[in-house]
């Protein structure tokens, strides 16, 4: 709807295209991304649960008023998220997550994760929220569920002089592997319905 | 943080001047979104709760990757937000509103509400949460909360061929005046401690 005609069209499935592909890593071929929001889709069209992905947040600097026209931002950058990608509601509890997926085969690096995202999750699980982190592994294929509370020890012993990583086979052990279902790729409140309900 | 130099922190300063000058209709001169930033801040900052602005959903064409600086988004459109403006945690339970300003006097325009908002706010309600919309007159400097349940009633009774828009003297009854607090210039957990805790 906001493309006044077919050429920008065309210009953003190409971009979109172009993403896709570099960011095709996991077996499926999709995302990690792709299969969080399909799962969210699936939650929200059965009323299952309310869950999205907050918008990338940008910096609009210049903006272009076009007469009869959608107004177009000439400059803008990327700004860095202050919370987690994803939140929501289930069964009336607050949900809080992040998602990440690396090519690293033995370990998953912390310095994915920021420290005001730390921060925020910690904020939430005080509130009484449940708050995790789903980290994929795209060269196993595998996507698991690892709870704030745990992600804490490890950030905290970081920041301690600890180790920089978290090690798959810790993540394995300590995490909840995030079963494959059909509708819903990425099938994580089946991990919450065995935590909390 | 974004800016590689001084040149476009100075145009971002110009730009935000703009867009804060033609907004600043209410009384204390800062539009609403400001008061409830203002509001979130404080409240994130004593503990009280964790509640953001969701960014604003913004769909980006071209990228350029300019050596030795941050990408510059040279092309992009402002897409619709599907939910509301605001969400997150208080006291366990999840917290989901929309913010309207209105310069009209005697009524509130229900067109200042999206058909997919109210999907959106209704699924809230199912799933237990607390959802609601904040709407501040500014010709009255008067801000009201209004539970997300008394905006379904006039909503569906537009649908079915009722008013367009809820009277003023009807929210000024029927929703609740939200206090100002130093800090908290919208002080909106006010309401919710009276109605839910």
């Amino acid at each position: 709807m906001h493309y006044p005609n077919g050429k920008k069209n065309d210009q953003t499935q190409k971009t979109l295209a172009n993403v896709s592909k570099s960011h095709a890593f996991s077996n499926r071929g999709m995302t990690l991304e792709e299969d969080i929001n399909a799962a969210n889709a699936f939650y929200r069209d059965t009323g299952k649960a309310s869950i999205h992905k907050k918008p990338t947040p940008i910096q609009v600097v210049n903006v272009h008023y076009p007469k009869r026209s959608a107004a177009v931002i000439t400059e803008g950058y990327f700004k860095q998220p202050s919370t987690t990608d994803y939140n929501g509601i289930y069964h009336g509890r607050h949900i809080d997550f992040e998602a990440k997926e690396t090519k690293n085969k033995t370990r998953f690096p912390l310095a994915n994760i920021h420290e005001h995202q730390i921060r925020h999750m910690k904020s939430i699980i005080n509130h009484g929220g449940i708050c995790f982190l789903i980290i994929r592994f795209s060269a196993h294929g595998e996507t698991f569920y690892m709870p704030a509370e745990t992600l804490f020890r490890y950030w905290d012993d970081q920041i301690n002089g600890g180790k920089k990583s978290i090690r798959y086979e810790t993540i394995a052990n300590e995490g909840h592997i995030v079963p494959f279902h059909y509708q819903a790729r990425v099938h994580y409140l089946a991990i919450i319905d065995k935590l909390y309900f």
